[in-house]
C-alpha cells in the first residue's frame, strides 16, 4: 500500500487501458536499451527498470482514498478522479508506470498528484474516462497539424490512436477522412468514428487515394518502410504527423521531400490543455467510446489481455478493473 | 533572338547569380534522372532536357526591351525589372531556366511575364537584385520555423542559402544565432551576415552547442548522415528546416524524433509575397549583399566559375554579365 507524500493523493484504480506502448514495452524493451546503448545514451536506469520491473498503466481513471499532508482537499474522498501521468517531484513531473519507485494504474492503489487532478463528473462512465489519456495524443496529433478544415485527412493504421484522431478530425469538421488497416474490424471501427473512406492497405494506398489537393496525413502504425513510403506517395505540400513508433532506422528521400515541400510533426505527448479538450471531447460525445472498449479483465487477466490485443480483429482497447478479482 | 507571346516581355539579361542548384544540376542530373526511373517517375522530359541542353539562370535582374501583344505596358522600355524565375504559360506558371523551351538568364535576353515583372528602383544595383532570389528562399525558410524572436537558431552550412538565411533570422531579431562550416572563410561570412557564434563543423556540433531550450535548426548542406545526426543531437521539440538537398536515401530513428517531439519543414520555393518581402529587405539594408558577391564573369567565364565555385576559400557568389564580353 503506498503512502501519499507531501501534495500527493492516494486513489484506488477504477479503471485502467492497455496501451499498445505498453505491449511495446513488454516485448521490446531490452531491443529498445540495447538501441540506446548504441547511441551511447545512459542505460543504467533502463536496465534497473527492467530488472526490478516498472508497475505499467498511465490510461486511467480513480477514486480518492486518502490525502496526503500539504493538500488543499478541493475533492473529497470517494471522488472520481483522472490525471496526466505524471507525478510531482520536487516541483518536477515524474513519469507515471515508468519507473519502479512510480506505480502505474496496473494496481489497486496508486499515489497521484493533488495539483494534476481532473475531476470526473457522474456522466462519465469509468470506461470513457480510461480514453481521455489515448484521446489527448489524439487532440495533440491533430492540433500539430494546424487544420483548417478544409483538407483531406489521412489516416494511416487504426489502432485506438488512428481511431480517436478519426473522431478528433471528425470533431473539428474535417469533412473527408480516409482511413487504412489490414484488419477489417478496424475498418469497421474507423466508420464507426467518422472515417468517409476505408481502404485495405494490402490493396491501395490511402496517400494516393487522397489524391492533389491540402492533404494531412496521420502516421500511426511505425511500420518499416511507411516514411519512406509517405514521401513517395504525397502530395505537394503534404503535412504528416507520425504518431506511430517504428523500432529501428527508417530511410526516406530528402530531395522528393524538398520537391514537394513536405512537413514532419514527430508526436507522443500533449498539454495539460489538449488532456483536458480530451474529457470535454467526451461530454460532448464526440467520441463513441462504448464501440472501442472491446473487453474488460481483472488483474489476473492482464497476461491474456496482451496476448489478445494482437488480434485486430477482436480487440481494440481492453480496460483493466484492478477490482475485478477481489 | 526569342519573340515575346502573348504577356510576354523581351529583356535583356543584365545579371544572373550562379545558384548550387544550377551547379548540382550540371554535375548530377543523370544521376537524379536515374533515381527518378527508380522510383518510377516518368523520364523521358528529363531526359529529353538534357540531351538538348536547358539554358540555365533564375537568379535575375533585366531591363525591358520589348513590349509582346496583349501587355499593359505600365513599364517603359529600359527599365529594370526583377521576376520570380516563372513565365505563364496558358495561365500556367513554368519554371525559367529548367527545360529548353524556357531559356534561364545564362543568356542575353530572355522572355518574361509581365504580370509577374518586380521593378528594381535605382537604389538596388543590380548585383543585390540577383540575390532576391536565393534570399526569397531564405525568407520562406524562416517563416516555415514561425520564429517568435526568442530562440536560439542553429545554421548547418553557410553556402548562399545559409548565409542568406542568417541576415533574414538577424532582421527577424532572433538574438542567437550559431552557425557552422568546414570552410574558415564561410565562417567570416557568417559573422558579417549577423552569426553570434561560428563553428568549425569538424570540432563541434552547432546543434549541441544550441544546447536546450527553444532551438530551431536550419540545415543547408544535404551533406549524408545530417538528418539522422541532427535527430540524435537536436533538444526536445526543436524544429528543423531543411534546405539542403541529399542526392540519396537518407536514414534516421522515428522511435527519437518522437519522444523529442521534432518537427522538419523540407522547403525550396517561396511565395511572391516572400520574393517581394526579400527585395525590401535588401532595400532596407539588412543584406550585405557586397560581402556575398565574389566575382563576376561574362558568359565565356560560366565554365571557368563552375570550378571556381566548389572553392569556398575563394567564392560565394559569382554573378554573370552576359554583355561583359560583348
Amino acid at each position: 500500500m503506498p503512502k501519499p507524500g507531501s501534495g500527493d493523493v492516494l486513489v484506488k484504480v477504477r479503471a485502467c487501458g492497455i496501451c499498445g506502448s505498453d505491449l511495446h514495452y513488454f516485448k521490446h524493451a531490452p531491443e529498445t536499451i540495447e538501441l540506446a546503448a548504441k547511441l551511447g545514451a545512459p542505460t543504467d536506469e533502463m536496465k534497473r527498470t527492467l530488472r526490478e520491473g516498472p508497475i505499467l498503466g498511465h490510461e486511467f481513471v480513480c477514486e480518492v482514498v486518502e490525502f496526503g499532508p500539504d493538500t488543499q482537499k478541493a475533492l473529497k474522498v470517494g471522488d472520481r478522479v483522472a490525471s496526466m501521468p505524471f507525478v510531482l517531484r520536487n516541483g518536477a513531473p515524474v513519469l507515471i508506470g515508468s519507473t519502479p519507485e512510480v506505480s502505474g494504474a496496473y494496481a489497486e492503489y496508486m499515489l497521484l498528484s493533488e495539483a494534476l487532478l481532473l475531476p470526473i463528473d457522474a456522466d462519465v462512465p469509468d470506461d470513457a474516462a480510461a480514453l481521455i489519456e489515448p484521446l489527448g495524443i489524439a487532440v495533440h496529433a491533430t492540433n500539430k497539424a494546424n487544420l483548417t478544415g478544409d483538407e483531406t485527412a489521412v489516416v494511416i493504421g487504426c489502432g485506438p490512436i488512428g481511431l480517436t484522431v478519426i473522431a478528433v478530425l471528425k470533431a473539428r469538421g474535417v469533412k473527408t477522412i480516409i482511413a487504412s488497416d489490414l484488419s477489417p474490424k478496424r475498418r469497421e471501427l474507423a466508420i464507426a468514428m467518422g472515417a468517409t473512406q476505408v481502404l485495405d492497405a494490402r490493396e491501395q494506398s490511402a496517400v494516393t487515394a487522397a489524391g492533389a489537393g491540402k492533404v494531412v496525413i496521420f502516421e500511426n502504425t511505425g511500420a518499416p518502410g511507411m516514411l519512406g513510403r509517405i514521401v513517395l506517395e504525397a502530395p505537394q505540400n503534404a503535412k504528416v504527423v507520425v504518431t506511430g513508433i517504428a523500432a529501428g532506422d527508417e530511410s526516406l528521400l530528402p530531395m522528393v521531400a524538398i520537391l514537394k515541400e513536405l512537413s514532419f510533426s514527430f508526436v507522443i505527448y500533449y498539454t495539460p490543455e489538449e488532456f483536458a479538450e480530451a474529457l470535454q471531447l467526451i461530454k460532448a460525445g464526440a467520441l463513441d467510446w462504448k464501440k472501442l472498449v472491446t473487453g474488460h479483465v481483472g488483474l489476473s487477466g492482464v497476461t491474456q489481455a496482451f496476448k489478445d490485443l494482437t488480434d485486430p480483429e477482436t480487440h481494440a482497447k481492453i480496460i483493466i478493473n484492478p477490482w475485478a478479482d477481489a
